[in-house]
């Protein structure tokens, strides 16, 4: 069933303001008077709602579902700036594997400089990516998606989290393992996790160094090489298997 | 380093004879005498070697790598024909993720219909993106990409493997986690398994019971709704992270 996010809490009757939910619902989807949709609210929380007029665009509440899909553990991915248009598949692909934050920054190896206006374009334009990502796998919430003009403003976030890992090639390349495995095995319900991932060229010595200080801890991905941006697809789907899929 | 497949076994001295390697090392990389790169023969042994002559293409080897990133267990990757261009996504991505083989077939519920020289086009445009891929991630074998034009040749195939895993959309609404890991947890090294995905259209009942009889095992892959090109990511990425990073 088709799903919308819709701002603010769920009343006996609402009605949707939101002019591309509006369009999608009414124009793209064609929905009619007792046509059902999944609607989530700010508080996550699902409802099954029904349509009431649509040329008012007003639904009702039907019954409140108990659907959370949400990882035990809040996931911000945290990625240098790739170039192109990678942010935009990983913004869909770690959307859709349960992140609860997609963060970029300007890395000391970063190729791209974004600034401004072209920063702002591009921060709209992944979080239209992660809303329709969210509405397609079924979330509870969307992804905040934000774009650091500063890699400074990005490392005075660091003391927020509970933990902090750092995908490290080095640290792949040196048979490094299990770390993350040992690690996951310590997180507890509800923790702020902050994942790192640097552009294609890599994380800096320097900003090793500074994310260590912050108490992240380098994490290898497996003995292979991954791309810049399918560093990230491993890290949530291994965190969802191991603390999702396997008994603990 | 970069990194080049080679055909045949490694001599002391050997020339390259492929087209495109001798274009890309040459050409591209514009390696001279004395230049080192990485050799991976039929075998999947790496060998450190150095280029002798380059308007030859002829180089000699310096010594055996011990370096292999290869999974433990061979997985076979098959996808129900996905629209447009997302084969050329699964397959570079789970190239680098470590898949031993790719596979497509045309699916109850695949859209598009591949076949004779299309077919054959398609297929040779993903092997020659599972080469890059696998001499990217530094794999020790590049995967094998077939895509069949009738399903029933890719039935007859089920019975070559240990271990046949269907991911089932329906499986994960109903809460199925743990059956993954419950069954990564028995398998062996070297072990032949095989990952059936649907196209986006899902798993037709018919299909589910054709691979549940060749001994298929129906596993979710965690709460969220994953799209079709994405759900082998995940898959990929827990078994690396169960049969690699976990001490078992």
């Amino acid at each position: 069933m088709q799903q919308y996010f819709v701002e603010g809490r769920a009343e006996k009757l609402i009605t949707i303001t939101d002019k591309d939910t509006v369009k999608h619902m009414f124009s793209v989807m064609r929905l009619a008077e007792g046509d059902e949709v999944v609607l989530v609210f700010e508080d996550g929380i699902k409802h099954l709602a029904r349509v009431v007029s649509s040329s008012q665009h007003q639904l009702e509440m039907v019954q409140e579902l108990r659907d959370d899909v949400e990882l035990p553990v809040q996931v911000t991915i945290a990625s240098g700036f790739p170039k192109g248009d990678k942010l935009d598949l990983i913004t869909q692909k770690v959307t859709e594997l349960g992140a609860y934050a997609i963060w970029a920054f300007p890395a000391d190896w970063s190729v791209v400089r974004w600034d401004g206006k072209k920063l702002a374009k591009k921060e709209e334009k992944l979080t239209k990516i992660a809303l329709g990502a969210a509405e397609q796998s079924k979330r509870n919430l969307v992804p905040q998606v934000s774009l650091f003009e500063k890699e400074e403003d990005f490392i005075a976030q660091l003391s927020h989290f509970d933990k902090i890992f750092v995908a490290y090639e080095e640290t792949a390349k040196a048979g490094e393992l299990s770390t993350l495995a040992r690690e996951l095995s310590t997180v507890v319900t509800d923790q702020k996790i902050l994942f790192i991932f640097g552009p294609e060229g890599g994380i800096s010595p320097k900003e090793i160094e500074t994310f260590e200080q912050a108490g992240g801890i380098q994490v290898g991905l497996g003995p292979r090489i991954l791309r810049t941006e399918t560093a990230p697809f491993y890290a949530l789907s291994s965190i969802s298997y191991a603390l999702e899929l396997t008994k603990r």
